[in-house]
């Protein structure tokens, strides 16, 4: 920046490590990639662009930079979230939607492109990270492809052609940014989250959803040092992966993950509720008549005021958009335990400081 | 405002009282909220942001702000003018279409959100009181049902649940908005506009449009003390509390207001004739037959330059958009009569105002 | 500008000629209305900017400004390169797409809008005039009406009702601010252009697509004193009067252009091939069945390194979006004499520079 940032957010940008080598691009697509410390010194600078909002907002650190958001998927936390972090960083917005008003996108390689997409992922991502200096996409995962949709393809393909970080704004595996917002939110809630108790809870829900929230949350949690536990039903396991990605984190902050189906118990004593409907990626519950079956027999899943006097005054967090009813109880969504808006005003803070840490070693001349 | 405004801009402002109780948001439903004195106070500043808006665009008076517009309905004018007024002054503008790109929202209270809504108007509402410091909302009443829609159903939800100001972008009963632009259009063709005739008459459409801006219209008119006439054909009338508070500011502004149906004698020496469409919403031509039997009927009724020439060399006035030979003749709308330009522009300066007014008491830290 | 600019970008802009009489507007419909001297003019503006982008952010020299772009096509570098062109220079983008979120448009002369269309181009370009400093229009042909589309008549009604200077974003006849890039790109690959041998090759594509570009890219080869070269299979004519512009650029610039349907014999030597899709506009081939005909007939016209080899290690030139195996083999698109994305990088500065001299004799107070 060629401009004098408030103390508190020059200091805490400067300790945000780099997590890329210096030949590579710092992509977001996990919310991994900045490890434990790096997720920790990101919290910290969001919470020190908040506090320093105003100011920012004169100075514009990030004046003449831009931020591209390619929605593949409905949004609306996201986009007007990330509008907002760009608006009070000084920073331009751009907002792609393919289908509406732009060209349809080839994504196969080796194709002779005689149908109907008339611009291929590479020229497409290759010219976006020309004009933009970070590029966010959300893009579902295509259910009954797990395998393939695992990797992030849509990601992988921008990551590959454009030259430019890239930011995952929601995809099959993670939605990092909701996570970074949810380790501040859960900062804010507990000084000290060293051992408290994270409950990440299964909820029925009418549509088959992605994992990517409750793997960012449960990464969320460990990050933190928060004794985390998973509840849901049999069959509706999360990836593997995500599941070893959580142990590793926990025995980095010297903490506990555990799985259970038994979700009374894993209430018990909980400091947090996080709530998130998704449905199976494999066996018979993947199946759309095999989940609206499960789904009626699992109504008892649905988050109520009586789950949440298990615990310990817990906080109840949601990602939103939710169920009302559904996967949560107006009452206990609406009432003095809920922080769901806190969580998503937090995105803006959360991607504010991602920008600035992604821009802070790599500027455009 | 933490920067040196021009003197008159920052005198305008300071001018400006306050339409809400300290434990209230200053919502902007009606436009009547201010009341006539807040609402010349807003003029004046609209008029002082227009002359320097040079310098306050380099100011940035409103940096860091930001302006969610929830667009219900379609747009030309307030979307772009609200885009404009928010640029001049620094603000980011938010642009949402509900059912593109984004979820789409449930309104009932008390629901098991078991169908087609993702998100329910609480949360959204919520979520984008803590994106942006101002909230728009365009929704035009559903037709049928006038008894519920005269209460603005969906602008009250979204006051409901949303720690921001609203502003209403258009709803059933009124388009405060263009109302304000029209009280600054009327005040600079007449800088004393006390006693001049001003004509509101109805206009055959083939669509049955809603009533809120001949309401606004009135209303604009009996805040600057002209004599307000409404013209329309029997069957077609207004809403009976719209009809009242143009009663009362009337009264207090100490000018007339009468309703006829008698068009030739409405036009009668008229200094502004200001022309809009608008269905019945009740009787029998209420009805889209009921509508189109009677337009047809009502041909006449199209403003024509042998109308004008009744007037007191009167100047035409339109919201737009507007049809041509069937609302007004070509050569009316392009003459030298119309200022429908200058309606539409003032859109920017009204709003301007509004929203340096609606920030001014209540900044977020 | 009531601002200091850095000193090269201010002697830049200082020699850029007005286009326009006192009594016009300096449209840019055709892209030719700068003549030569002022195209060159521009281009060196437009490397200024460049070059010092980040200083300009700060300084946001058309900050207050807006310019309004209206996407009745589809777009993907238009829209974001003047997005982000607006952004360096602190403008506002107003983004507009005719029947997503705001009113259908009526374009007929006399007419009684008795039908679907809400409001007149007449109204619409007026009001547009009054928000945006500049408006952008992209609107790409009705096939099978040449004689009326080469008129441009979308931008022709703008140009007639709006009090600002209108940009074409691509019409039936030019796409100039392609060409501007084009033209900028040119003169980054040789500072000497003057004699180099650009090769203008038309290419198959499933569709029939608009001839603007291939006469843009023409004129842009010739304005710099290229020796052009333009080949087509036979029954793929460019229209006449863009063919003959290039003749009068090209003896203006003492260099040569030439037509020819041998393909080879027009790559021998080629410094620049440039390869471009379109459908005939007269002829058999104009028809949808007459074009798949020809195109399954021509496929050995899609650009492959062989044909490449011909040239004196040329660089390969295409506009975007383009469609793999089809246009051009993906070794040469993504191979190292591909400058595309330097093409579609260059957008942004041709169109900032283009917006700066718009607006420098021509002020809104």
């Amino acid at each position: 920046m060629d401009i004098q940032l408030p103390a508190d957010v020059a200091s805490a940008l400067d300790a945000v490590p780099s997590w890329a080598a210096d030949s590579e691009l710092p992509h977001f697509l996990t919310g991994l990639e900045p490890g434990r410390d790096g997720t920790l010194a990101l919290v910290r600078l969001a919470r020190a662009v908040r506090t320093h909002q105003r100011e920012l907002a004169r100075l514009r650190p990030l004046a003449g930079h831009s931020f591209a958001g390619m929605f593949f998927d409905p949004s609306l936390r996201t986009r007007q979230s990330m509008h907002v972090a760009c608006a009070k960083l000084g920073a331009a917005f751009l907002d792609l939607q393919p289908g509406s008003g732009m060209w349809t996108l080839e994504f196969r390689d080796e194709v002779m492109m005689d149908g109907g997409a008339a611009e291929h992922v590479a020229e497409a991502a290759g010219v976006l990270g020309r004009y933009a200096d970070i590029l966010g996409i959300r893009a579902f995962p295509t259910r009954g492809q797990w395998e393939r949709e695992r990797t992030q393809p849509v990601h992988a393909a921008f990551a590959a052609h454009a030259d430019a970080p890239i930011v995952n704004l929601e995809g099959p595996m993670a939605h990092p940014c909701q996570g970074l917002a949810d380790t501040l939110t859960l900062s804010d809630l507990f000084p000290e989250p060293k051992r408290k108790k994270m409950v990440v809870t299964w909820a029925p829900h009418p549509k088959q959803l992605p994992l990517a929230t409750p793997h960012s949350a449960l990464w969320a949690g460990a990050n933190l040092g928060c004794d985390v536990v998973l509840t849901h039903p049999e069959g509706f396991e999360l990836d593997p992966w995500a599941i070893e990605q959580t142990h590793r984190l926990a025995k980095e902050a010297g903490s506990s993950f555990d799985v259970t189906s038994d979700r009374e118990a894993a209430l018990e004593g909980a400091d947090v509720v996080y709530a998130k409907a998704w449905g199976a990626v494999t066996g018979p519950e993947s199946t759309a008549g095999g989940h609206a079956n499960a789904i009626s027999a699992l109504r008892n899943w649905t988050v109520r005021s009586s789950d949440l006097e298990r615990g310990n005054n817990p906080r109840f967090m949601h990602c939103l958009p939710v169920r009302r009813g559904v996967v949560v109880s107006a009452d206990v969504l609406e009432g003095p335990r809920s922080v769901v808006l806190d969580q998503a005003e937090n995105r803006i803070w959360g991607q504010a400081a991602l920008m600035m840490a992604l821009l802070q070693g790599r500027k455009k001349s």
